[in-house]
């Protein structure tokens, strides 16, 4: 099956609070080599996806303040949309569609976060594959991951009956999208089996998403079609008029969520490794056991970005992070609340912090 | 009551390694001033005993390691011995009251360690005062230091019947000295009464002490003797002869404990609040809050020698420590456990983080 029709967004953005501080303000998680393979998060993604289309079909959308280092660290990309101020995840995907739909009205867009780790890139392959197959019927389709865990991190999809799409033998109709559920709910969800981890990724026709969101976000709509038709010598100054007057809203309320409810989705499954890094519990798993750190009657996860000596006495599933300004120490299990930190220095007037 | 006979005895020796990355081989815990002062150990350990005697009747004992560094903190120093190597207390104070004894036979000498930490410097200097008193009566005497709770850190002196000594009303016979006891132990010594923490303090007429060792530790003595009775120019090749050839021993060991059990021992109670700070845990509570860091859900003890951002979120009773090449994360409940950092890094290959 060919993928001559696929384009690829790539929205880079978000903070990565829960992993300060690593991740900064200035150098968010999509910038960084987490895992310590060498590649950074938003390199890995370009190098997983380069694997199924031509660079020049790959778009990345961000913010000014990394645009340079984007383009930095990806000097293959040809398509660099900066958004003038952030707006979640509806109006970056959509301004990529609009602009791939301008050339290519018969487009598949497949969209796929910035930050997030996938091990085994031959069964992500296979899994955007059949989401392009199911698509190209007319379905928005989302890549739900099969769940290793009764995780309470992410949210879930639930599939309903299979589509019967030769391309696409796993695809099958969305009941509905859940909101991370509390851990008892998790765990019924997994049991159940008809349930898989909510990854974010959508792959749908450029004509399907935009009719949707002309219908249930209009002014929306008809702002991104704006910027994307304004000639090249006006379309900066288009998106800087238009872009703050575009809704704040992400792509699974404006679209995934209420298309669900007309069986317009569907879901096929991703049986690869897979983590959106979420916080210090994700990334120790990830990473490779740090030999640079001395543990006495102690575990966990520590790093150092200055390679200066870690030693923890006497401490459980302990998290230790030392960059050049900062030292946090925290567990796995208060991983999550990690976010707080950036916003209390602040508040002691440190915004060199966040 | 005058004080004229009193020499003052200062061993500044041992690592600290409970204090580790604060104090190093290279820097140990009495050079730093780990309590914020503005002071080190050492130099509070001398304004606390120059407010007694004149700086002239002040000894110094270290290693060759230190010796520049302690000249450095005290200008004031006019005796200073090096001791070619580490070889206990016993022959640290020996030493230099074989010394004084050669010029003032009469001398009362007494020894404090050069890195505790004493609040009240007017009850201190009430205790030595009545520790004077009782040891020209020809007692070895020791300060004991009335219970603050039934701490397990510390030996504990049994008193017994009072002297009589009108120089030293509350001095009164031991009958026992008694290693770090277990808490229920401890517990007994404190509802006790007749119980006081051994600090380390000692304060005898240099020919009681001299004679003790004589009879205790005939060749340390003869060796001490021998070292101090030399000419000044030839002191330093006799003491480099002698020192490797003398008994490594605690002067607990070589005379408080043999010479309680002939009633030779006095102690002279000492109601000032003392701490040897031997670890974090104790280091804790002599320092004020630090205010450099932020604990978010979190409480215990931070500190950053280079002045870096500390965050703590969600663990209690943690200390954090961060220096130039060090990060040691630890529990309250597991400070003593520090000491096994330093040999951990050595045997890493890393004997820099000594």
């Amino acid at each position: 099956m060919d993928l001559d029709d696929l384009h690829v967004v790539i929205p880079a953005g978000g903070a990565g609070t829960r992993l300060w501080p690593l991740s900064r303000a200035s150098h968010p998680k999509f910038l960084l080599d987490l895992t310590g393979s060498g590649r950074t998060l938003l390199q890995q993604t370009w190098d997983r996806l380069a694997a199924l289309v031509p660079g020049e079909r790959v778009h990345v959308v961000t913010g000014p303040a990394h645009a340079a280092a984007v383009a930095d660290q990806l000097p293959q990309l040809r398509h660099l949309h900066v958004e003038p101020s952030p707006r979640d995840s509806m109006p970056a995907i959509g301004l990529a569609t609009a602009v791939v739909a301008e050339q290519h009205p018969d487009a598949v867009v497949a969209s796929f976060a910035a930050d997030h780790v996938i091990a085994d890139e031959r069964a992500f392959g296979a899994s955007v594959r059949q989401a392009v197959g199911a698509a190209r019927t007319g379905k928005v389709v989302t890549i739900g991951i099969t769940p290793r865990s009764a995780s309470t991190a992410f949210g879930y999809v639930q599939a309903g009956e299979g589509l019967g799409v030769p391309e696409a033998p796993d695809a099958r109709s969305v009941l509905r999208f859940v909101e991370k559920p509390d851990e008892v709910t998790a765990r019924e969800y997994v049991e159940d089996g008809s349930f898989s981890w909510n990854a974010g990724m959508f792959v749908t026709r450029a004509d399907v998403l935009l009719d949707h969101l002309a219908l249930l976000q209009p002014s929306l709509h008809d702002g991104l079609r704006r910027i994307a038709a304004a000639p090249a010598d006006e379309r900066e100054q288009v998106l800087r008029e238009t872009w703050p007057t575009l809704t704040r809203i992400a792509i699974d309320h404006a679209v995934a969520e209420p298309v669900s409810l007309q069986g317009g989705i569907a879901v096929v499954p991703g049986t690869f490794d897979w983590d959106d890094v979420g916080d210090f519990a994700a990334l120790a798993g990830l990473r490779e056991p740090d030999d640079d750190s001395v543990w006495i009657d102690a575990d966990g996860f520590a790093v150092s970005t200055e390679g200066t000596a870690i030693t923890v006495v006497g401490l459980r599933d302990v998290v230790v992070v030392h960059t050049a300004d900062a030292v946090l120490v925290t567990s796995i299990e208060d991983a999550q609340d990690v976010k707080k930190a950036p916003a209390a220095w602040v508040e002691r007037g440190r915004p060199d912090l966040l």
